[in-house]
């Protein structure tokens, strides 16, 4: 006799906002489903694209797949709106925008969709550290001074890549650093080791490791603990002819201590893909920094695949949740990520 | 009973405007000795700085390791002045400006360091071709207008790389793209297949391959076959979205065209490591054409590896040399390269 579970209700809200690419159509899902047929089978879902049609499903909703800001805009509804939901899964990876959680009831987990951004990521961030060993920044600022000087640069083979946050962001790029010979060191949270650094450290230790660094790339989440953390005093640690690449959150970087460091020459460069504000106002100095070059956020979100890997770790956690088995991409809200 | 030939009389030439990086001084030569000791036993050396230098050794020299710019400073004296010279080893790869190749004697054999740049070429290369992936000369432009406008770009994978000379140069880069899914299209002067090209084209299929090219990479010497090769018309067969990078020599392309091209939003992007005229007067329109960034012909000489790398190609060449073997370096002076 076949079984015939009762199916479990999936609200799917899109984010008007977003460009295009990134919407979740019905054909978007209906792709998802046939690549995860028997995990699609157990769904009820629904899209919405509108506030209208978030209300009219939410009451109901056992699962709710969206982004993090529209989570950010209904965070009032779910201590009392939302009384079967048990999931929500973001279809972002950065969900500092919605720390802290005193919005969120116990009995809902919240996940993201960490790992979506591994190819790109990997292209992102060794793009930025062979932009820095290589001196683009400088060249760019020569440039606009239309300054022709040569300056020589080694290859990057045994230089020192220091990388705050050594998760799924910043694996494939540790790989890739690795391939062309760099020396890497990991900094995270505890002294868990992993298999693409060289040495893990603390948070703690970060001082100590600072001056070693030629470059350091920041591709940790935004929580209390990290904003601000590299602080002035911690840029005065590094080499003048260090880089920094940013692809983690802009509040990461004492911004205003950055600009000095790059405008006295006290560092080599930096290409930043995160800055803060975000959009960055026409009236800010980060935008004529000498040695700096900016991308406006945008390193890791392939187009072509963010959507529908998102949808694959939703049904990837939503087959362990099923099982009652811990989720990859579930939120500790005590860390924040 | 132990040979005792004739020592060779070779006098290394350095060029004192270059920087101090890359002078091949006595303890340089001496570390390259060390690594080859029984053909530097072969070898009686002097190593010269000056004209006077140059004009006491040339006439018994049997072989001269100098830069091209030597070569070329001393054209005049090879035809008459330099009777028993035999071989001519330029610690250059690119031997472009001593086309055409009357001032050699016939009984001189010509030869670059063609090979010296592997691992900075590969490095350089993929770089670009990610900054052009990632659409960093438009954002670079952009950061001058003070502009924060997200554009997403994607992934590599599965775009169409066409790489113009698929040397010792490019076969490092090519290497990289193909780690990175990316689909390789070589053209070369020759139908001769290369191991890392998906497919490989004569110069004459050239305009059929331009419409494929996400990415056309220039990596090919500059002879009169290839001075001007990338022309107005064939600028216009590209994709308005195609990047460029050239790390080749600046007159392989016709620059006017190329920033009418850029100016227009013709093509997506440049990374240029090579224009022309260099240095780059400070009037050149290159220095503002949008979406394009630029680096003062840097891109693969690394100070601290050139000169010992350049001497141990020597070394392997001097070894074929004695055997009677062809040299891999030496320069086919019908072809320019």
């Amino acid at each position: 006799m076949t079984e015939h579970p009762r199916p479990i209700r999936l609200h799917l809200q899109n984010q008007p906002s977003e460009a295009p690419a990134f919407h979740a159509t019905e054909a978007v899902w209906a792709a998802a489903a046939e690549r995860h047929p028997d995990l699609a089978r157990r769904l009820a879902v629904t899209i919405g694209w509108t506030q209208a049609d978030f209300e009219a499903a939410i009451p109901s909703a056992e699962i709710l797949v969206t982004w993090v800001s529209v989570v950010k805009e209904t965070r009032a509804v779910y201590a009392h709106g939302a009384p079967h939901l048990r999931m929500i899964f973001c279809t972002s990876a950065g969900i500092d925008r919605v720390i802290p959680f005193d919005w969120l009831p116990d009995r809902v987990v919240l996940l993201n969709n960490s790992g979506v951004h591994a190819q790109k990521s990997a292209e992102w961030g060794l793009m930025a550290i062979l932009m820095l060993a290589n001196r683009m920044p400088l060249f760019a600022t020569r440039q606009r001074a239309r300054r022709f000087e040569k300056i020589y640069a080694p290859s990057v083979a045994g230089q020192t890549l220091l990388v705050v946050g050594v998760g799924a962001l910043a694996s494939p790029i540790i790989d890739q650093a690795r391939s062309f010979g760099i020396n890497v060191i990991g900094v995270r949270h505890a002294p868990v080791p992993h298999p693409g650094c060289h040495r893990v450290i603390t948070t703690a230790a970060l001082d100590d490791a600072l001056p070693e660094a030629d470059i350091l790339l920041l591709a940790c989440p935004l929580t209390p603990e990290t904003t601000g953390m590299i602080s002035r005093a911690r840029l005065a640690r590094m080499k003048p002819t260090a880089g920094i690449v940013n692809m983690a959150r802009g509040a990461i970087v004492d911004q205003e201590a950055l600009c000095d460091a790059l405008e006295a020459g006290r560092l080599g460069g930096a290409v930043l893909d995160v800055v803060t504000p975000e959009p960055l106002p026409p009236d800010s100095r980060i935008w004529d920094t000498p040695n700096l070059l900016l991308s406006p956020h945008v390193s890791v979100d392939d187009p072509h695949t963010y959507t529908p890997r998102s949808l694959d770790l939703f049904f990837t956690n939503f087959g362990h949740w099923l099982k009652g088995e811990p989720m990859p991409n579930r939120i500790d809200t005590r860390r924040g990520y």
